[in-house]
C-alpha cells in the first residue's frame, strides 16, 4: 500500500454549539484540524498508511493534538514537540443569510516558530510515496516556507509525488508574497489542487466570466484555468473545486480534474451543509485515494468529489467516512435512505 | 372507548447527538422504541387506552423501558419481567447525502428469548378491542414467531381486530424465512400496513416501473399492489406508505388506503426531517386511531398521513403529537406559523 | 448620537434545546427578550446608546434579567425594581409542518403589576431622542395601558420621537380592548411598524385579497393598508412586515415602508428559521437604526429589512447582529460564504 | 396491599446545573416536585400503589407534570386539569458556606386558585388506606386550607388513616395563620411528622437547649416536643427529623419515633449531600411503607431513615431507591462500595 | 524499552452523568473499558510501548473501542475483528451511603464467543517482555479461558513475565468454576495482584481476624495471604490491595508488596473519590511500569499506590496520569495545590 | 459611594467540565477572569461603581471578555480596543490528591503588547477613590510595567489609595526580575495583600517556621512578614492570606489584617472547594469594599475572609455574592441550610 505523509498546522479549533453566535458560547466545542492533517487523517479512515508531520507544544493541550490523530491510527511518530502554543482558531457557524466567521489566533504557534533544523526530511520522508501540503504551511511566515522547501527538495531527491492545495488565505500573507514563494513551490509539485479563486489571487490567472458569488459555473473558464496553471507550472494534473453558495446552509458543490490536455467534470450535489470547514481537504484526501489506487481519471474525480460531499454532512474538521461510505454516493445513492 | 393492544420489542435506542458520527460520540441519548411500543405511545398521545406486551429484564435497565411507557399513561402491567438483556439499537442520524445508520445489538433479549409459557394470551387481550403486531416481532426467532401466531389465536378468538406493519427486515431473516412465516400469521389479519419494498420482499408482490430511489410514485403501481395483497390474504383493508427520498433531510410522505375495491390517496408533504425513526410507526397508530373513531376512508388515510408526517418533526421513535395538533394539519396548515 | 429609550416587558424565556417538545425537555434554555428589551438590544448591538424601562423583582431571577441587558451595554438604570415575578413565556421550537409552540405565564409579573407612580416619565426619558414600545405593553392590563399613555404624554411634550409595533395579541386582549386603547395611544406615534394581521386585527383595516397562509402578497392590499393608516392616525410613516410561512423552517421575508405617500418595497429573503421569535422586534430595531442615522426611505426599509432577516438565523430573542453585518447583507452577500 | 393517597401542589423545579449560581444559568434543569408528590413517588418505588391529587393547568407543561408521576406509576387519574399555571420553584444548590436559596413562584397556580367543587373527595378516597398532606397545601390560601378540611373529613369518614408533615414555610403564611389553621387540622391526625423547628413555629412548643445550627441534639429535648404534641392533639405517632448542618456539603441525618409513650432513635448517618431537597418527603414515604408493611417501631423508624438518608444522595425531588436498596443501609452497609 | 501485552475485554461503558440514577439518564456517556485494557492505556500514559489484544466486531461501535486506545497510543495491531457486539456495562455512580451500581450485558460479546484460532499467539507475543491478564478473562467461558492459557504457554515459550489481577467476578462464574481455572493458570504467574477477598473466593486462603467493611486492616493477615499464595503457585511476587470503603465519596487507599519473603507497605491514601472504577487496574499498571524500570520493591509499590490513588480522582476506567505526575504523589506532594 | 478602578489582563478561561482532564474535554466551558477583572467584578457584586482598565483586540472575542463585565454593571469604558488575541489560561480542576493544572497562553495578548500611549491615565483615573492593581501584570513585560508605574504616578497625583496583591508568578518572570519591579512601584502603594509565599519570593521576606505544604500556620511568623513589609514599604495596611491545603478538594482558609502595628485574624474556614480561582482576588475586593465603607479593622478583615471564603463554593474566576450573603458568614452562619 502506498504511504502518504502530509506536513502543515493543526489547530485547537474552538466552536460555540449548533448556531450559537461567539457572543452565546459558554462553552466550546474543542476540536482539531488544519489543512493537511485533515488530509492524513481522512486518508486513514480510508484505510491507507497516513502520516502527519508538524510541530506541537508539549503540554497537555499540543498532546490532545497529537492523540486526535492517532485516534484514527495516523502515524504521529515524527511530530516534533516543543514551542510554546498550539495555534487557535474561533469558528462561529453560520445560517441562512449570516456567514460563518473565523477568527484566527495562530501567529507564535509552535509550528509557525520551528526552525528547520526541527526536521530532518530526508529521515521523515523516507518510505513514504506521497507527500501534501498546502498552501497555508508556506504562508504561516518565511521560515516555514523555507522549511516547506526543503521538504519538497527532499521529496522530489525520494521520488515522492507531491501535491498542493492552493488555500489562499489573505489573513496570512498577500497576493505578492503568495505569488512568490508559491511559485518557487510549484517546481516540485505534480498535482495542483485550487479553487477559482485562489489560481487568480496567487497566480493573477483569471477566468473571466464567472461570478463565484451567483454560483454560475462557466465550464470553459475552468478548464482555461486549468490548462493556464498546467502550461506555467507542468503540473501532471489539476483539480479545481467549484462551489456555488446559495446560504450558509446550502451549496452546490462540484469538481473537476483536468490531465493530459483533458477535463472531467463531476456531478453537482445539492448539500445541506452540517460543517464546511475541512471540505476542500477532504477532496484532496479523496483525490490522493483515488489517484493511489488506479482509479481512472473520471473515477478519480468522481471519488474525490464524493468523498468531500460527504464531509459536508460532518461536524468538525476530519472527514470520517470510509470508501464504502464514498463508493455508494459515487454509485449514486444520495438518498439518505436508511442503512440499517 | 376502544382499547387497544401491541406486541413486540422495545428497546434502548442510543444515538450520538445531532448529526455526529458514532466516532464523535461521547454522550449517547438513550431513549427507548421499537415498533409496536412506538404505536402505543402515540395511541396513548391521541388519548386512547393503549397496551403494551413485552419481556424485559428485570434490572434498572429494564425498568426504564417501562417507565418510558407509562410517562405516557401506556398500560405496562402485561409486561414480563425476565430475561437478561434489553435490546439495544445504535442510531446515528444521517444529513445530506449521508444516510442513517443502525447498528442492532438485539440477539439475546429478553424477548428474543420469551417462552410461549410466558404470555397467557387470554388473560392479557381481555378487554380490548384492537391488537397490533410489526413483522418485526416474528421475525425475531421461531419461538417468537410462535407466540405472535397464539396471540393472533387468542385475539381472533374474543373477536379482536388485527393490524399489523409488514416491517421486513432483512438483518433478521431471509425473505424465503418472512414469507412463510408471515403468510400463516396474515390469515388473521384485517388491516395491514405496508411499503411497496415490503410486499415484495415478503410476498413477492411487484409493482413494476416504480423506482423507490428516484421517488418517481405510480399510484396505478401501488393500487396493484394492494388489490393482490388483498386478493391473496383477505385484508379489510391495505396501507401502503409512499416515501420518496430526496436527502437525509428531505422527504416527501403520503400514503394510500385500499379498502372495499377502492384506493384513497393523500396529499404529498415535503418534510424537513428532525428524526424519521418511527414513522411508518406512527402511521399505524394514526390509522388505528382513525378506524376506531369512525372516520371515513378518506378522512381515515389523511388523519394517518398527517399524524406520521408530524412524527418525522420529532425527536425520538415516539410521536408526541395531540389529536388536536394532527387535525390542524389535516386541515391544511402545515405552515409552522408560531402557536401563541 | 441619537438615545433611544424602549419600555415594556422582558420575560423569562424558557425552551427545550433544540427540536424537542416540550414533553421531552429536561432541561430548559433560560434567556431573556420581550419586545421593547429585544429592540433596546439590537440597538445597542448596533453601537447606540439605549435604554430599557421595566420593573422587574428584587430577586435573582430578576437581576439576571438586568444583567442580560447590561451584558449588551444596554442602560438599565431607569429600571424599577420590585413586584413578586418575572414573566416567562415557554417556547417549543417548530419544525416542518409542525408549528412553533408559545405558552405565557405572564399574568401577575412585576411590570403587569406596577403602579403610575413606578414612573417619573420627565425624569427617566430626559436626553432621549426616540421611544418605542409596542401593543403588548397596553395589552397587559389598563393600568400599564395607563403608565404607558404618561409615558406617551412626556415624550410628547419633550419632543421625543415615538415608534409603535402594534404587535396584536390575542390571548392578552381581545380586539375591541385592544382598538379602544391603541386609538388613544396612536395620537402620539409617529412611526407605526404592523403586520396586515394587526392592523385588520386592531383597527378593522382590510387588505381583501391577502391569503398570508399561502404567502401570496400582494403590493397594492399593503399599500391600501399603510395608506389607510396613514390617513386615520396621520402617522410619519407606516412599515409593514410580509412574512411568508411554507414550513417553520422556511420563511420568506420582506417589508415595505410607507412614508410622503410613497411606498418602498424590499428584496425578499428566503430564509432557514434558525429561531423567528424577535424577528419583528429586530426590524423595529433596524428601522429606528436606519432613521436616526439619515438613511434613505428606500435605505431605511433596506437596512431594517436585512437586520431581521439575519435575526431568524440567531437563536434567542435578540438580535446579535452588527451594522457590518447588516450591510453586508443589504449590499447583496447573502451566499453565506465563510468570512475568515 | 395498602393504598395511598397524597394531596397538595407540584411544582416545576428550575435549578442551575451542577453548582452554578443563578446568574450562570443558561440552562436550568426541569424537574417536578412537592412535599406530596414526592412521597407518592416514593411509595410507588417501594412498589405501593400511589395516587396522588392536585390541579394542574391543561396545558403541556401542566401535562409534564402529570407524566413525571406516571413515569413511577403514581395513579394521576384524579388530578384535576384546568387553571392558568403550574406553580415554579427556582432551586441554586448551595456549597460549603454557600447555603442554598430557593425563589418560589408559586401563587396563582391552578392549586393554589383551586375550589372546593374541583374535588369529589369521598369518590376521589374510595379504596384508599392512608391520606397524606403537608402543612404546605393549606398554607396555599385559606380555599385550599378549606379543601383540606374537606378531604381530612371525607378520609376520617371512610376510615383512612390520616398523616401529616408539618412543614412550616413562613413565606406562605404567619405563625399565628398556621397555629389557627393547623391546629384545626391536627384533629384529623394519627401521625404527625415534624422537625423541632416546625413544632416551635406552628405550635409553640419548645425544647429550650437545643441549638439546631450547631447541630447539638438533646435527645431529652425532643421527647419533650413529640410528648407534647401528643398530649394536645392526641397523635398516634410522631415522628421526629433532626438535621444537623455541618455545611451545606455535609449533614448529619438522625430521627426519632414516639409512640405509645416510648421514643425510638435512630442511628446517625453522616451525609454528603447531592441534594437535600426532598428529603423530608422520602422519610414520611419512608414512614408510611414502614407502618403499612407491619414493622415495629423500631424497625419502621429505621427504615424510614435509611430511606431519607438515601434521598440525600440522589437529583431532584423524588427519592430513587428501591426497598431493598433501603434495606441493605438499614442492615449496616453504608460503604458504598460497587454492587457489580 | 520493555513492552507489554494484555489480553481480555474492553467494554462500551454507558454511565449516567454526575450522579444521576439509571432513571434519570437521558444521556449515558459512552467511554470502553476493561481491566486488561486499562492496564495498557495506562502503560501508555506512562510513555511505554503497551499492546492490547482482545476481539471486537468490524462495526463502528467495535471502531470505537478501537480507537479509544489508539489515541493513547496502544499498538491495536493484534486485535481481531469480528463477531456480532461489543460488551457492555452499565455503571451508575454512587453518592455518600448509596453504592454504585454495574450491570454487565457482556454475554455473547465477541471477545467471549472468540475461537482459539483467533488469535496465533507466538506471533502475537513476538517482541513482547511482559504479558499481563486478569481473573476475568477466563471467566468469561471456557473457550475464553482455553485461549488465555495458550497465550500463557507461548509467553513461557518466549520467556515473558506474566502477570496477573485475580479480580473475581461472581456475576461470571462460582467459586469452584474459578478455582479449578485459576489453579491451571497460576503455574505461568510471575506475579500476582489481589485483594484479600480475591484470594479467599477462588483459592480459599483466609485472614480470618480482617473485617474489609469495617476497613479495619491487619497488617499480619496480609502478609499470611501472600505468604500463603506464594508457597503455593510459586509466584515471585504478590501484591495486595487494601480498599477501605467510609462511603461511596471517601475510601481509604493503601497496598501491600509481598516478595522473597519481605512485605513492603505504603501509605494510605484518604480519598475523595471521582470514579473508583479501573482503580484496581491502574495499581496493575503501576507496579509492571516499576518493576519494568528497576525500581525497589518498597519504591515499586509506592510508585503503584500513588497511580492508583490518582486514578481515583479520574473520570473513566482509564488512568490519564504520567509518570511525573505519579512521581510527586510519592514523594509527599498530595496537597493538591494549584500547578501553574 | 467611593468609586475604584482596577487594571490588569483579563483573559479567556478555557476549562473542561466538573473534574475531567485536559485530554477528556471535547467542549471546554469559555469563562472570562483575570486578577484585577475579578477585582471589579466582585465590587460590583457588592453595589459599588467599579470600573475595569485593559486592552483587548476588536473581535468578537474580545467583545466577549468587555460583554462578561457589563454583564455585572462593571464600567468598561476605558477599555482600549486594539491588538491581535486575548490571552488564554487552559484550566484543570484538581480533585483529592491530584492538582488543579493551569496552562497559560498569554504571551501576545492586547495587553502585553500595549503602549504606554494607549492609555491616558489622569483621565482614566479621574473621579476614582480606589485604584487597584496585582503583581501579574507588571510581570507581563516591562513595558506593561511602565505603563503600571505611569497609572500609579497619576493615581497618587490625584490623591486615589492604591492597593496591591503581590500575586508571584513564577512563569511570567524571575524572582529577582520581580523584586526590581515591585519594589519601584511599591512606593506608591497604601494596602498590600499577599499570602507568606510572595513576600519571600518577591522580597527575599521570610517567616523561618511555616511548612505551608503541612497547613501549620504560626501566627507569630505572619505577623513578623506583615511588619517587615510595612517597615521595608511604608505600607498602611498589610493582608496576608493563609491558605492550608489539605488535598485538592479541601482548603482551611483564614487571614490576617496588620495595621497601626496591630495584627488581626480571623476565623480558619474549613471549605470544600468547588472553584478556587479567583479566591485570592475576591478577598482583596472585599477588602477593598470594606475599608471603603468604615469597618473597623477586624470587620474588615473579617468581612474579607467571609467573601473569599464564599468565592471557593462558586464556579468561575468571579465571586458572585452579595453583601448581604457575606454578612450572613460573618455572622457565623456558614452551616449551608437553606434559603427559603
Amino acid at each position: 500500500m502506498k504511504k502518504v505523509i502530509t506536513f502543515g498546522e493543526i489547530m485547537l479549533r474552538l466552536a460555540p454549539q449548533g448556531y450559537y453566535r461567539f457572543s452565546q458560547a459558554d462553552v466550546l466545542e474543542a476540536t482539531y484540524g488544519g489543512g493537511e492533517a485533515n488530509v492524513a487523517v481522512s486518508l486513514a479512515n480510508f484505510g491507507m498508511d497516513a502520516s502527519f508531520v508538524t510541530k506541537l507544544p508539549a503540554h497537555a493541550m499540543g498532546q490532545n493534538a497529537v492523540n486526535s490523530l492517532r485516534y484514527f491510527g495516523v502515524d504521529t511518530s515524527s511530530i516534533v514537540r516543543g514551542g510554546d502554543r498550539i495555534g487557535i482558531y474561533y469558528l462561529e457557524k453560520g445560517a441562512s443569510q449570516r456567514p460563518s466567521q473565523v477568527i484566527y489566533d495562530r501567529a507564535h504557534s509552535a509550528i509557525a516558530e520551528a526552525q528547520p533544523e526541527d526536521f530532518n526530511w530526508p529521515e521523515i520522508l523516507k518510505g513514504h510515496d506521497w507527500f501534501h501540503f498546502t498552501g497555508i504551511t508556506p504562508a504561516l511566515n518565511p521560515e516555514v516556507a523555507a522549511i516547506t522547501l526543503e521538504a519538497l527538495k527532499a521529496a522530489k531527491a525520494l521520488g515522492i509525488t507531491v501535491s498542493c492545495d492552493l488555500n489562499y488565505r489573505k489573513k496570512l500573507w498577500t497576493q505578492q508574497e503568495a505569488n512568490d514563494t508559491m511559485s518557487t513551490l510549484m517546481e516540485y509539485v505534480d498535482v495542483l489542487i485550487a479553487n477559482e479563486e485562489d489560481a487568480e489571487k496567487v497566480f493573477g490567472i483569471h477566468a473571466d466570466a464567472t461570478n463565484v458569488d451567483q454560483g454560475e459555473i462557466d465550464h470553459e473558464n475552468y478548464i482555461s484555468v486549468a490548462k493556464q496553471l498546467t502550461e506555467r507550472f507542468n503540473f501532471k494534473k489539476v483539480a479545481i473545486t467549484l462551489r456555488e453558495s446559495i446560504t450558509a446552509n446550502d451549496n452546490i458543490w462540484s469538481t473537476m480534474l483536468y490531465a493530459d490536455g483533458t477535463a472531467y467534470f463531476t456531478p453537482r450535489y445539492n448539500m445541506h451543509i452540517v460543517d464546511r470547514v475541512g471540505g476542500g481537504d477532504s477532496f484532496g484526501a479523496g483525490l490522493i485515494y483515488a489517484l493511489t489506487h488506479d482509479m481512472s481519471n473520471q473515477d478519480a474525480i468522481n471519488f474525490a468529489t464524493a468523498a468531500s460531499c460527504l464531509k459536508h454532512s460532518i461536524e468538525g474538521d476530519f472527514n470520517r467516512v470510509t470508501v464504502e461510505e464514498v463508493m455508494t454516493l459515487v454509485q449514486g445513492d444520495g438518498s439518505g435512505r436508511v442503512q440499517r
